[in-house]
């Protein structure tokens, strides 16, 4: 669930089909710069033509692959999101599971100024960040819901549960205490949050619609 | 827990003592003004001399009594908060209570552009509204503390349960879901959210840390 770590292992991106290596170097240094100046000035220090100098490349290549800002921001979320190397924490129950992953949470949203932080300030004016934020949580919470699986295979939860459901409730508070209320951080969050919504579930609140074949809706 | 009406009935603010009603009524011009542009054109449409012209008033006024952009979303926020009129729905149940809080929560957010939206979109870019905008929530909070407190006068809940952690819990999904992973808004979304943390509440999730004195801490 860290949206800190703009990773540069996109399996298809057009350009790298063509030009292989050099033109994934040209991509993660260009990531990388975009990072480097959310986190110093927000989105208001971010240009196609700073990026392009922080990055050493030519800003013609800059506004040619990415176009503008949002191109930019987009892709250091898509290349976020296709980092397949990021699995969920295993811990060996459903509490330490998501304890693990608000943990993910909170030590990139705690952490003072960060490219996650920057990235969802950014979201809110650049709707391509937005689409690409969107995307990104969408397959991080699908990976997440091996969490829920094994809670499942261990007896641990009932076969119906909404898998989706529970890590939003999991996860939210980190976002809403720590973006939006702005609290003090406070360390012992990711455990408690956790615990709730692992309670919530054991009490059977995620339980998800019937959808047994012949069942018949109202 | 609505964000989306600036009132206009602070307590005391400096200028009403002074001068009574006609204060008053430029404070509330100038409020208007300020959340019909922020929904307009959100944090960029919004200008000092923009907010006077669609006010009626005369820059000069504004800019001695709001000084910035900053100061104007501070006093939306600030008005809003000490609107002493609003007090969580009583329906009788926990769920019920919870359920009617995260609907108003619901309404403000998933109606397309709201001033709701637009001022925690400008709180990422005015540290003045992002203060506004905590203690407008710390207010809000500690009102609906009252939801738990008849809770527990019930008999439902625990008297040691902490108020404030189980209303984040029930709030915070609305938020997640809607502002931050942008999802299509799903009328079901505040009842669930409701249930969840009201099943998470009773198993005793968000029991209060031993505060009976003289105990001792690790």
């Amino acid at each position: 669930m860290d949206t800190s770590t703009p990773a540069s292992g996109h399996s298809e991106p057009p350009a790298r089909r063509r030009t292989g290596g050099r033109s994934a170097r040209v991509r993660a240094q260009v990531l990388d710069a975009v990072g480097v100046l959310l986190v110093e000035g927000g989105y208001d220090a971010l240009t196609v033509d700073a990026v392009a100098e922080r990055a050493g490349v030519h800003r013609t290549t800059v506004y040619r692959r990415w176009r503008d800002v949002g191109g930019l921001l987009a892709d250091v979320l898509d290349a976020a999101a296709a980092d397949d190397t990021w699995s969920p924490p295993d811990t060996g129950s459903l509490e330490g599971d998501l304890t693990a992953l608000n943990q993910e949470v909170y030590d990139a949203l705690a952490a003072g100024p960060s490219v996650s932080t920057a990235l969802i300030a950014a979201s809110f004016r650049s709707p391509e960040a937005a689409g690409a934020l969107a995307r990104f949580w969408a397959d991080r919470y699908e990976r997440c819901a091996a969490v829920v699986s094994r809670a499942v295979a261990r007896g641990d939860l009932g076969a119906a549960t909404d898998a989706h459901a529970l890590l939003v409730t999991a996860t939210a508070p980190l976002y809403h205490v720590l973006l939006l209320l702005r609290d003090e951080p406070d360390p012992g969050l990711p455990r408690r949050a956790a615990t709730a919504a692992a309670a919530a579930a054991r009490a059977g609140a995620f339980a998800a619609r019937d959808t047994a074949p012949g069942g018949a809706g109202p």
